[in-house]
């Protein structure tokens, strides 16, 4: 097992009608005006909006809004939240939503402190030494956002979705009411659903013998994960299925599975999914199904081992070789997805077959990556290629 | 699943020559002067006592040493703790050891900042609203005390072993290097794997049906602990066992495994052992096998669906009814018990026949306890008949 440092600050009221609890974080900390950081409808929909502004107004504090944030959301949208927060009046900033409005939040928290372009922090020309407080209302389960150290972030001027992470964005204090996403859309319901599944799939997958403890925890969260979705897509009303699903969620991506491994996470389908996002604006989770097959059909015959443990831990599947069961894993998976009703081929989301190269030149940006295996640009034009 | 607040502050430093990381972290709180809260042999046999007194001279930290603290440690002790932080000079407490010295050193952090006896805290004749910095070295697995905010200390006047509950207790930063526990006798990493086995199992067993999916990661912990204890007992040198021993050890324990549920645990075993190790000084984890048998088949015929789904989860016992499938999971958490040599009956450990109505009473001072099944005084007497 590797040495690992774990801290994870971020406080969770976890459950009904709990938003309201928020007012004494905030005035204990003395908070005056909230930057409110949401999407649009789904905000209205699910009644968080309501809550929030109802428990703000009962608290006596100001808040402005900063709406209409994108899923894959934008890099000028942040900057127009930075100004907003440095015009003056606000302490802290509020996302309701799910990882579109935290991860902007969290951009938006650092970029207020800092003089320069918020985007330096992306690209590695600043280093992020300050943020305002996170206190956020979580509304839809995927990222693990609301109590990770991570902001994904895309700036179409440079055709990039990337990344920050710093221990100062870490939200204080997330609210995450299971309630609010039984008004969620199945697909979305879906999607987040695989994406919390490949958040620990990268993890065990990526070629690490770091600790098995932790692999069996993860192998745990994806069979939950394997029992609640198609459960919910039949029941999607039932609390407690919301409540096992956005706890799965928030223990997914929190950083907690990476302890004690070397390699932290292969998250190379997810840099492939977001090419796939970024020219098609596809659901991150869709782009998730279809490249983690793809991938594993490329890579399985020459690292068996963690898909023939996935096979074992997951699908109970005991006979055969290592490459027999890391297959049969392999299609389970596929199975798996395929009865959730979310894509595993590119053609059923609409891929032209001439942007398929764009799609893999863009995953790749010139660069080899990937932890399993390290994949150069042909490798991926080959995955898409298998994708498709 | 019910509401619930999760915070757990603790920074966990860990892994192989790891001490002197906690440098820089009492650097920056400008710690001035530590005291250090340890047993005897096993801390300076573990190196650590070295490694610590080194960072701390290094550092230019001063410290002063309050040792002998005892398994199931004393009041008095911690009441001489708290002297000698009053006398001055002192910002922070630093345990060494295991639980003993982590409960301590949590109740002199705790009673130093309080004009009282500490052990007002401990009878519930005051709450903690305050507490002083502690900065832990962790040299031995089983309580978890070094990420929880639970203090367990022991009054021979009142014949009370009992614990303090407190956000402030949290350890600020713990150091958990597993090489410490190499040199640790075979019977303490025994009794330690029960003791953290224990604390899952009286989770998974306490009736509520709170959340599925905690529950699997609390069987993917106890696997894992089952798996480890023996190969541990075979190869005590080998560092990842130890990883992964102690890590496991610091989940059990923490809270984590709680959230979710409405009962946080049914910790009847803990109280029964209690009494016999007041009576008897036996190590921690040898009464807690021996009482968990007999809690178990005193109680599963009435509930056997717990029993049933850890003989499903943990023994794969796929076969026959509930109460067949509880029965033979008992006999194999018996049998592991034996396995790895530690009682299962109170006669082994040398209990006289007619002590056990005084253990009984002890442990239920004429109360009820129990959460999966309310335990009158005559449960427990016979609890203790069937252990015997």
């Amino acid at each position: 097992m590797e040495n690992f440092f774990w801290h994870n600050p971020t406080a969770v009221i976890f459950g009904k009608d709990t938003v309201k609890e928020l007012a004494g974080h905030l005035k204990a900390a003395n908070v005056k005006g909230v930057l409110l950081v949401y999407g649009g409808k789904g905000t209205f929909k699910s009644g968080a909006y309501d809550q929030v502004t109802d428990m703000l107004k009962k608290a006596g504090i100001a808040f402005s809004e900063l709406n209409d944030v994108k899923p894959n959301p934008l890099i000028d949208k942040v900057r127009e939240g930075i100004s907003r927060v440095k015009a003056g009046g606000i302490d802290a900033i509020m996302p309701i939503g799910g990882g579109s409005a935290f991860d902007s939040a969290k951009a938006i928290a650092a970029g207020a402190c800092y003089s320069g372009d918020v985007w330096d922090f992306f690209v590695g020309k600043a280093k992020i030494t300050k943020a305002m407080p996170i206190y956020g209302v979580l509304t839809a389960s995927a990222s693990s956002s609301e109590v990770n150290n991570i902001g994904v972030v895309t700036n179409p001027e440079s055709e990039l979705k990337t990344s920050i992470t710093s221990e100062f964005i870490y939200p204080k204090v997330s609210v995450i009411d299971p309630s609010f996403q039984i008004t969620l859309p199945e697909k979305q319901t879906i999607y987040g659903g695989v994406d919390i599944i490949a958040h620990i799939l990268e993890r065990v997958l990526d070629g690490d013998e770091g600790s098995d403890l932790m692999d069996a925890q993860g192998y745990a969260l994806i069979r939950t994960m394997m029992r609640v979705i198609p459960e919910l897509i039949e029941d999607p009303k039932n609390y407690d299925l919301r409540a096992e699903y956005a706890l799965a969620g928030s223990l997914a991506h929190s950083g907690i599975l990476s302890v004690g491994r070397k390699i932290r996470g292969d998250f190379s389908s997810h840099r492939m999914g977001h090419s796939i996002s970024f020219m098609y604006g596809t659901p991150h989770g869709a782009t998730l199904s279809i490249i983690l097959i793809a991938w594993a059909r490329y890579l399985y015959e020459e690292n068996p081992v963690p898909f023939a443990r996935l096979g074992e831990e997951v699908f109970d599947i005991f006979d055969g070789t290592d490459e027999d069961k890391a297959l049969e894993a392999i299609d389970a998976l596929e199975d798996f997805f395929k009865d959730i009703n979310t894509p595993t081929t590119l053609r059923e989301i609409g891929v032209k077959e001439e942007d398929i190269e764009k799609l893999a030149a863009n995953a790749s940006r010139g660069e080899s990556f990937g932890k399993l295996s390290k994949l150069e640009p042909e490798d991926v034009l080959e995955i898409f290629k298998l994708a498709y």
